[in-house]
């Protein structure tokens, strides 16, 4: 995760943030992308479109942006700048349905929902949309993994467990409904889906594989044990 | 899953499946829309396009499949046609690994990868699609679940165990990584997915729910309990 602006391909030299009108020209430009994606989907998304909402220029946009691809990327750079933290109700057990629950929350609510589908969507038709979702992923799991290393300080969970394969088992089942199957979720699945991973770190399915019992090893570096991991 | 021609819109009285020229018809349109979705993706997929590459004249492609939705969706249908059937390992930790790994083989063939790929993003901008895609993984998920009812049937799994959340469960943590985080999928995710939905079972997360002991009782319907399930 480097910084944002080197990812949206803008030169920024003279971006003054928090608070300046290039950040200021910034949401702007987030907001209408957000606003186009949502209600016309990435296909139908222009800088025409883009400019008219956001009030911005189109040869500014053109110019900082390079065209819609880096603004889709970075609206979603803007958005993984967020402080958000996982929950911390004292036990792992608890904070692995409280992250799943928010997931179901999130997505119950349909105007909370678009922006992120919208996303996903985008992804599919866009490398650099591709990319910059990869990297809100990778940080937004990240900074998920806390609830694991703190169970592990607390000794509820084996001291190697994998914590980003953890995070991510428990919003698997989530957005598969979501983003795949296109099965409706909801707090009852969330809590399974929970439960089930919990259950797999208390088997040990979750430590850091160096040499697993019984079947082949597996080729190739572990995916779950991202690089960014903890 | 009901008869594909009734969900393709096509009257379709005269179909004589299989090998008629109906029949011919209809895979000559799969494979243009197939090759079109996967070098251009839907949005760029225009009757037009499928029209010169299957070699089927525009009127009828409107006449039978109404455009391109229509298309893309029997597409969807004639791809839950097959006569796959899920693995028998033995054992249901064979079986669950087998599922994972067919999941991860399937997609690391970049030419395999891309008809899937495609649906799934085609489902993001045509409704038409997603009810498809959602009907291929219904049936497909309904499938896989003979692993799980056999497992029951040996003892290896409580009685009572949702098959459907089960098999859900496998595929979700690759799912996630190839539409949604866009990491890389390898064997040894595979097998820890598969493991952690076996451990999971063991512990009687996926009991079907009645009451669960703690938490407080979900809401609504348990959405991995199939109206399909066994």
């Amino acid at each position: 995760m480097s910084e944002t602006s080197e990812d949206s391909g803008a030169p920024a030299p003279g971006s003054r943030r928090p608070g300046g009108r290039t950040a200021r020209t910034r949401t702007a430009v987030r907001d209408a992308v957000l606003t186009g994606l949502t209600e016309h989907g990435y296909p139908a998304l222009t800088v025409e479109y883009v400019a008219e909402h956001s009030g911005v220029h189109k040869t500014t946009l053109y110019r900082r942006w390079g065209g819609v691809e880096g603004m889709v990327a970075d609206a979603l750079d803007l958005a993984g700048e967020d402080a958000w933290t996982p929950p911390d109700t004292g036990s792992l057990a608890g904070d692995l349905r409280a992250l799943a629950r928010e997931v179901v929350e999130g997505f119950s609510d349909p105007a909370h929902a678009a922006a992120p589908t919208a996303f996903v969507g985008a992804a599919f038709q866009s490398p650099r949309a591709a990319d910059a979702l990869r990297s809100f992923y990778a940080e937004r799991f990240r900074r998920c993994e806390e609830v694991v290393t703190r169970a592990m300080d607390r000794g509820e969970a084996p001291a190697a467990t994998d914590a980003g394969a953890v995070v991510r088992a428990v919003s698997a089942p989530l957005f598969l409904r979501l983003f795949v199957t296109r099965e409706p979720v909801d707090e009852s699945v969330a809590d399974q889906a929970a439960d089930a991973a919990l259950a797999a770190v208390n088997a040990g399915v979750f430590g850091r594989r160096t040499e697993r019992p019984g079947q082949a090893s597996a080729p190739g570096a572990a995916v779950g044990t991202s690089a960014a991991g903890s």
